[in-house]
């Protein structure tokens, strides 16, 4: 068996109000022809399929060129599970009609796991999506006492371990934060506080887990349990990443091997630094000129128009920095602010900013229900 | 071939604020039973699936729940188009994938005809099903001179008429405004100013055509060119419709017949008048209490609370008019705000009222294209 993993599309995402539809239909043509060249047996997509519950009408239609030339033109089996972006009942619309065409989509968690058994020209294995479910949702689902997003995680996972798989290997498809993982600026988190964490151990017994969330590639615990990362830079504070997807696969006794297989961005992600008229000399021998750009400009002087100045140069900075402007403190504070900070921690900012006084633990507490609540509303929406 | 032909279910309408879900469940189980007792081949949905182009996620689910019982558990083949009030992109995503299951959703228009061949036990068929296209649209996609509705229509049927079906019969689906149709107050206008309007002439060559848009079931021009009309009551102008779907039957020749097959609504949509204290006493013997009301009063003094008092007996009073306290005059232009008035006349009103002069020529032609504007937005978002 042997399979592309990748997540974490994010289909109609925008980076600082620059849609990205071209620069990712750029890129989903890499991995579908990756998929045609390394004759995979299946591609994995683990979780935050589109960037929001409700998609625009543009994200949805390149979706459907994906998939049509994957899976009828190459007829290549595409497994898709919704992740904490996605509206899962959306996504799910008429998942069991499409089953026999060989596009698998796992929107809405159900009580009973329903495994997809895959063909491969070198052995079949059984592959288990579970899509993104807070406590809340196990409880809900499964009537039971799961309080953390290990438990939950553990109580799914049962039912894969509890499955016969007739002696084919076990593939788990899962969308969750591994405890240990690299964060970037741009996963929204998916509970505040740090009760998101879920063990790496959970998925050891099985053969492989494809994992979605994080956006940088990395495995943890062990070799076999893993997150391909996004197929794009989503944020700045993913500038040094190399994106690429996992090509996995599984020898006879079950163990699997992998390679990463690069993805070229149609315009990189980057941050350039230095005075404004070394970086508008610079520009004019920058063959990457057109990427997207944050600009951090060290001049100590005023400068007029600066981002006019830029853009006649670098066509898409997208943010500009004055950090020649900016006590060493307050330097490190925005770069902080821009990579770092969640709802949470931009609110109390807010808050503090405007009132003059923290926030006591009672108005923590109350923005932190509301903050979940709005994420659940707004993946239910 | 044996089908049953409805349309216009608007799955996620609401009625005066009222969600109409568990209604539109209930009406959808009897067509589901219908579809089975009366053995038919297929099932055929023209256009306004759904009532919004971004349709909560629960109308999402219970569309979801419909196909899984049609089409995988009865194997009934299920035809939709989108309608006017669909997301073309939304609705026709993977419809491609859904092909083999029975399933068919025509989503966005496509520059060749896609006709659906279905077998019946008594004979085969061929299903033409066009979504609705405004002639900007049908212009962009055919890249073709059209600029009415009825020309728009033309240029579609061209393909159908042009289209081998093999000595098989041609069932058309389509959603649009027939000349001579009678329209009530829920179905939103195709365009203002009447250009929308399309001649029944033009249908008159195939076997069938399955009409959606108007609610009322009727047929023009010939017998065999019809309307199902909606699934349910969506205004209170409907009171008086009797809402059914259409068993169509094919003999031999290609020659349809029809059968109107009665629905019943969980709860009706109806308009009960008289003096506050009989519809009290009244109320109390109603089986029917439970009904969408609208109460029209004919008490001439003052009443306190008259709204509480009422849904003490009539739980689901949705609106209340206190016809005694007007003049004859205006009662009647009363009643023609509530069941006639587009967006455009609503305005027109709005703004004589609010700046006192009426709206000039150039005014309502930005109007009417503003209006236009947003309801082509609302489609394709």
């Amino acid at each position: 068996m042997k399979f592309i993993h990748t997540s974490d599309w994010h289909i109609g995402r925008q980076l600082h109000n620059q849609s990205l539809l071209d620069d990712q239909r750029f890129v989903l043509n890499q991995i579908v022809e990756l998929a045609k060249t390394r004759d995979v047996d299946a591609v994995v997509v683990a979780g935050d399929i589109y960037d929001r519950s409700i998609p625009p009408a543009a994200a949805v239609a390149l979706l459907d060129e994906v998939v049509n030339r994957l899976v009828n033109e190459l007829k290549i089996p595409l497994i898709m599970i919704a992740g904490n972006h996605d509206g899962h009942e959306r996504l799910g619309f008429a998942s069991r009609q499409m089953n026999d065409s060989g596009l698998h989509i796992i929107g809405p968690l159900t009580q009973e796991v329903r495994p997809i058994e895959l063909k491969g020209k070198q052995g079949n294995a059984m592959f288990y999506g579970l899509p993104y479910a807070d406590p809340a949702t196990v409880r809900h689902v499964f009537d039971c006492e799961v309080s953390t997003h290990e438990e939950a995680m553990a109580k799914l996972l049962e039912q894969v371990s509890e499955h016969d798989s007739q002696g084919l290997p076990k593939i788990v498809v899962s969308h969750c934060f591994l405890d240990g993982g690299s964060e970037s600026e741009s996963e929204r988190p998916l509970s505040i506080g740090g009760a998101d964490k879920v063990s790496p151990k959970l998925f050891n017994a099985f053969n492989y887990t494809a994992l979605g969330h994080l956006h940088g590639p990395q495995y943890k615990g062990a070799e076999h349990v893993r997150y391909s990362g996004s197929m794009l830079k989503y944020s700045f504070s993913e500038q040094h990443q190399n994106k690429s997807v996992t090509l996995v696969e599984l020898d006879r006794d079950g163990k699997a091997s992998f390679e990463l297989l690069p993805l070229t961005a149609m315009r990189d992600v980057r941050i350039i630094e230095g005075l404004l008229a070394d970086l508008l000399e610079a520009g004019k021998t920058d063959l990457n000129r057109e990427d997207y750009l944050m600009v951090r400009l060290s001049d100590k002087t005023a400068i007029l128009d600066a981002m006019g100045k830029l853009r006649s140069v670098y066509p898409n900075v997208l943010h500009l920095e004055r950090t020649g402007l900016m006590s060493e403190g307050s330097k490190v504070e925005l770069s902080r602010d821009h990579i770092k900070k969640g709802e949470f921690d931009m609110f109390t900012d807010f808050f503090t900013q405007v009132s003059g006084e923290p926030m006591t633990e009672a108005q923590k507490l109350a923005m932190t229900s509301a903050i979940d609540e709005l994420h659940k509303v707004e993946r239910t929406s």
